[in-house]
């Protein structure tokens, strides 16, 4: 799964989805792609993944989804979905074996507002490697990271997990970006709340989350490609 | 409904939440408040409103709402909603007459993946004012938000409204901002997409639409004091 090497441009487009099946257009690092693939894996959900060349897109690709973006989901009758949060709450509803969002309204909408809180925090996952790169003062930055960690702590208090002692939807939503902190070299910046760091190891021993993980030294040698511009998605492969 | 008169900074807090009801804070001229009160409405369900002054925050609505947005619901037991899309999820699945949302997880992602899409179109219904004020040449904004129309046109070929032929919760979401294309001078931005502008009048005779909405001499009249820098949340009351 997710190990097979990306389409480009000029690519022949891959056979089609096989019934009772679902597929997964992808990026083997991309965080938001990541995002479906835990979920795919914690629900246990049969799909193949076709992994894209971000950089130089199938043109078949851009006929299905004009936007290009990943992840997309593919149905055997021809269905697209795509934007990560939507393609995790389709493949939620569509496969009810082991529910990942709470069934009760407000325990829902609780978890959509922590998600829109957390888009405002991946954008320093990206602006502080890349302004340290430029040789830029990141201190402020670091600070507001810092800031956005304690309020993310705060939700934790008394909780193992986002949404209660076990874990759903929400701590997959945002998964991928702390596992990602080392090799932005943030991880300094979970000192100062020890709640939020218990949740990332707690997080760590997950069947699913080292089921979907890279290799540490794997995840920061594609960075390296993708900060100097040239990304290399197969990677290990 | 959201008649009354919006409470500032210094001023006391409204009552509890009346049981069986639920409270609406908003800003009558506010177009993402306006997507609950439309909800609100076309479901029929038993409300209050309380308008909020949002250049002087009540310090008690901060408490409810640190971020201080509307829309924001609350429920009788204290429960606090906010974000214009939670919101009226929420308000859709738990009071379950009218369905708003369709309950195909397919069709309901696909208004997911319009709603996103709309959200970079809302931008340009204030940077084309905002510049056509500032006395700067907008023709390329306006170019781009006709092609963001012309996107919009395509999904509405063959079908009277954008789930369908009846109004679907995407409906509401995007109609704040067509009611209010006069007020922007952005109403011949709808010449060249026919099957748009035939929604908008559709859309015009929806009973929700009519009673939700302000005459548009009073919409602009409250846009020109906001344009201004002086909001005057209560003009006309």
């Amino acid at each position: 799964m997710a190990s097979e090497k990306c389409f480009a441009k000029g690519s022949s487009a891959p056979g089609l989805v096989a019934k009772g099946q679902i597929r997964l257009y992808s990026m083997r690092f991309c965080p938001f792609a990541h995002r479906t693939r835990l979920v795919l894996h914690a629900k246990g959900i049969k799909h193949d993944t076709v992994n894209i060349n971000l950089k130089d897109k199938p043109e078949w690709f851009l006929k299905k989804n004009p936007l290009g973006l990943v992840p997309t989901l593919e149905t055997s009758s021809g269905q697209v979905i795509y934007e990560s949060p939507i393609t995790c709450d389709y493949l939620d509803e569509v496969y009810t074996d082991k529910k990942l969002l709470p069934a009760d309204p407000f325990q829902k909408a609780q978890q959509k507002m922590m998600l829109e809180n957390f888009s405002r925090v991946t954008p320093y996952f990206y602006k502080i490697p890349m302004g340290k790169k430029n040789g830029e003062d990141i201190s402020v930055l670091e600070g507001e990271l810092k800031e956005k960690f304690v309020k993310l702590n705060e939700d934790l208090v008394n909780k193992k997990f986002f949404g209660g002692n076990a874990i759903t939807m929400i701590d997959y939503m945002m998964w991928p970006w702390f596992e990602r902190l080392e090799i932005f070299e943030l991880k300094h910046c979970l000192d100062g709340t020890p709640e939020l760091k218990k949740w990332t190891e707690h997080m760590s021993e997950d069947q699913t989350v080292k089921a979907t993980m890279f290799p540490t030294e794997t995840n920061k040698a594609f960075y390296k490609t993708y900060a100097d511009g040239k990304p290399n998605y197969d990677y290990g492969l």
